[in-house]
């Protein structure tokens, strides 16, 4: 828990450019505290807050930080434990010995804090309850205010800053997408038709745990690949269907993995699932190929929406001019989400700060359309940015139905030629790529295999 | 998630009983949300509220109901998904089908629910603080005249029904405990010198997850049993030492195991070791003789507290009068927590509605010496309660330091014969028991082990 990844030096570092960045004024960093689960002393797993980590490095609950740019000046606020605590914690590294580790010289109990900030301090956008309760009472204003007042200078200091990794970070990155490889090897090698979902999920969180790490967000592991956050585990697995696998590592540095994988159960693909497999993989190289410091991401996601359509149009799914067809989101039917977004500290990286302002800006606004509004990330792309690519294809029966009766693109889905794939399920790739000025290498060891024969001989192997 | 373990009748008689018990007044229960691990839609896996499942089943967030007991009548307030929701979430039962399985008539859009209330209803103390913010906005009353606000009468309704476990509970508890006793199983038989402390971890999650069930609290494994509450897993394990493990599953019906056993790396405890772990042995076993209804539980506290003084005297730790050293509160140098808890639904059960409503009162007042006063449950015990036994012996350093520099209980403790324990650790031995007319039954199958030679031949087994 207080482990700090990254040398004094470096944290100062950050400091020092977040304080170029905004010139002047006070800023205010919330770490985490410990929430309850079904009563206060029962919590969660703490969680700390990724900026807070980013910049100050403490890895425990109850600490906060204060920046003043116009003094130069970093003060750190938490209390050390006493004996009565002792006994329940075990010894503690002094609050002093936490601040020098993050090359922090000035420390003070959290009680001085409030007479540090004021009603013009800046913050960033509370996520957690408790920080809206801890900013109303400190600032003394409603919590209705405190939502609405953000820095948006503050946010944008640190989206920044955050956006694009170091050597030192893109190293804890491999480790965390290494451990996320070593669960869907894990799980690939003990599916077979018989088991539950859970039983799988028990082999990656075990998988992750011997690396006394966790997962980066509840893994979606099921036969319901078309249900895109499906965070049920209880069915028994046949001969047939398919697993969709979406499961990453939290690195004990806090860095994330994030991949996804679809299985046969039987250890063989029909014909049907390698068919609509092989044009997923198709999406994915086209974008990887494509993938280059400079690009948009917004045109790689339809360059996937492209891919995707052309291929189903092989299938005889869909018919008429492909660019016709996803400029009228007529794709969207069987790839209702973004191509990806950035990935680092947070799965969906710095997300809290606000998705429009970590994806969008310069020039590129999010769009509106069913399917295309749910990418995340659409603007262009800068070296060292981390993102995940994942395409996907999925039949969903409510939305296949829906479409078909408000008559929607009758032009562009073969709604006949749907019907035999009503219980395919679905099927999405996804691996994390670092942005490089003339391409992008894919984060980890690499050795997880993403072709449908590959997959077949991984899982028979 | 949203499996109901009692048929619907069960679920409209508690309501019924609350309703006797409390004879009139409007009476609001808060479902749980979803919590943000690091953005909003980041979340930490969902846990309803027991007092919300004990009495209205509905395990989803974004559920409340009110119990109007002037009218004899009961609504949920839930709101059905949409198309949007339906591409992440899957088909979700409709809210009407859910009041079906709960035995409730009546509902209606969350919306409505502040027509409802108003700021003379009754509600239970909130312990997450979005339920201190809905309060708040729905009652238009300030956070803190929240916090003084439940209503004493609506817990000790909730606490009177929830403490006595019906057979149909106890079947639960008995799976809960099942499980938890398989995960100490799994460790036992996957410890060796040179793992770390988290690849125990990952055996025992691993061990929960395969019944679809998780832990009830955060598992203490830890090399270090004399740190209470260790939530530590990095240690390399070596020959020699002590592994506590203090972990129990959550079963899917949400009721919950709750078991400790310490075992020795090596498969071998040393002869002190097993001194040791006999005493605490010695301590379980004479609560459990005396456990049955009419009992005082903090008089079996104060039992073992003087079983394990004298056996600590036999080792010639402690000296003097054991009745006098333990009035003294001498003991608390090597037991300084209580001997136990209730456990239901909540690992420590109803502690949200306050730990000294649930476990004092009727004339019992709470102790306020060191070690006494972590006493959880002190009062009359009832046929139908559930609890843990869980007597401990603990080699503290710095407490032993403090102690000995304070000069304290110079006639009960020999300091210098402590010098040979310093690095010793600690260990407990925890069980779950319910109460019977005249006398107890173990929880679970009972194949758990707890002597230091079955200990020993089924770990080399």
């Amino acid at each position: 828990m207080t482990h700090f990844p990254f040398a004094p030096l470096t944290y100062m570092q950050r400091r020092d450019a977040f304080i170029q960045l905004v010139g002047s004024g006070t800023y205010l960093f919330l770490g985490n505290h410990e929430v309850a689960f079904n009563y206060e002393d029962n919590t969660y797993p703490f969680r700390q807050d990724s900026t807070f980590l980013y910049f100050f490095g403490v890895n425990l609950p109850n600490v906060f930080a204060v920046i003043d740019a116009d003094k130069n000046e970093c003060i750190l606020f938490a209390d050390d434990i006493d004996i009565n605590m002792l006994i329940w914690t075990g010894p503690q590294p002094l609050v002093s010995e936490l601040a020098e580790m993050a090359g922090i010289v000035k420390v003070l109990p959290t009680a001085k804090l409030p007479t540090y900030i004021s009603n013009r301090t800046a913050y960033l956008p509370p996520y957690r309850n408790k920080h809206l309760l801890l900013l109303s009472e400190w600032l003394g204003l409603p919590v209705a205010a405190i939502k609405s007042g953000p820095s948006d200078k503050m946010i944008e200091a640190v989206i920044q800053l955050r956006s694009v990794k170091s050597d030192d970070e893109l190293a804890l990155m491999n480790e965390a997408v290494d451990i996320s490889e070593d669960l869907h090897y894990a799980v690939m090698r003990s599916l077979k038709p018989g088991k539950y979902e859970y039983e799988m999920v028990a082999v990656a969180e075990s998988a992750v745990r011997n690396f006394n790490a966790r997962f980066a967000y509840p893994a979606i592991a099921t036969i319901n690949g078309q249900v895109l956050h499906n965070h049920e585990y209880h069915h028994q697995m046949r001969d047939g269907q398919l697993f969709l696998l979406d499961a990453g590592a939290e690195h004990v540095s806090c860095y994330a993995g994030d991949l996804t994988r679809t299985f046969p159960v039987s250890g063989k693909f029909s014909n049907q699932q390698k068919e609509i497999y092989d044009i997923v993989l198709d999406a994915q190289n086209a974008v990887v190929d494509g993938l280059k410091e400079g690009v948009y991401y917004r045109d790689m996601h339809l360059l996937s929406a492209t891919v995707i359509f052309e291929g189903l149009k092989s299938l005889g799914l869909t018919k008429g001019n492909t660019d016709e067809a996803v400029m009228a989101g007529a794709h969207a039917l069987f790839f209702p989400h973004g191509l990806g977004h950035m990935i680092g500290m947070d799965v969906h990286d710095m997300e809290n700060l606000g998705e429009n302002k970590v994806g969008y800006g310069d020039g590129v606004t999010r769009p509106t359309e069913f399917g295309f509004r749910s990418l995340r990330l659409g603007k262009q792309l800068k070296k060292g940015y981390v993102l995940t690519v994942e395409p996907g294809i999925y039949f969903i029966p409510a939305l296949i139905d829906l479409w078909k009766s408000e008559g929607k693109h009758p032009d562009f889905i073969n709604y006949d030629a749907l019907e035999a794939y009503r219980s395919f399920g679905g099927i999405r790739i996804e691996d994390n790529y670092v942005i490089e000025k003339e391409g992008s290498s894919r984060i980890g060891y690499n050795k997880l295999v993403n072709s449908a024969d590959d997959v077949e001989s991984a899982m028979a192997g």
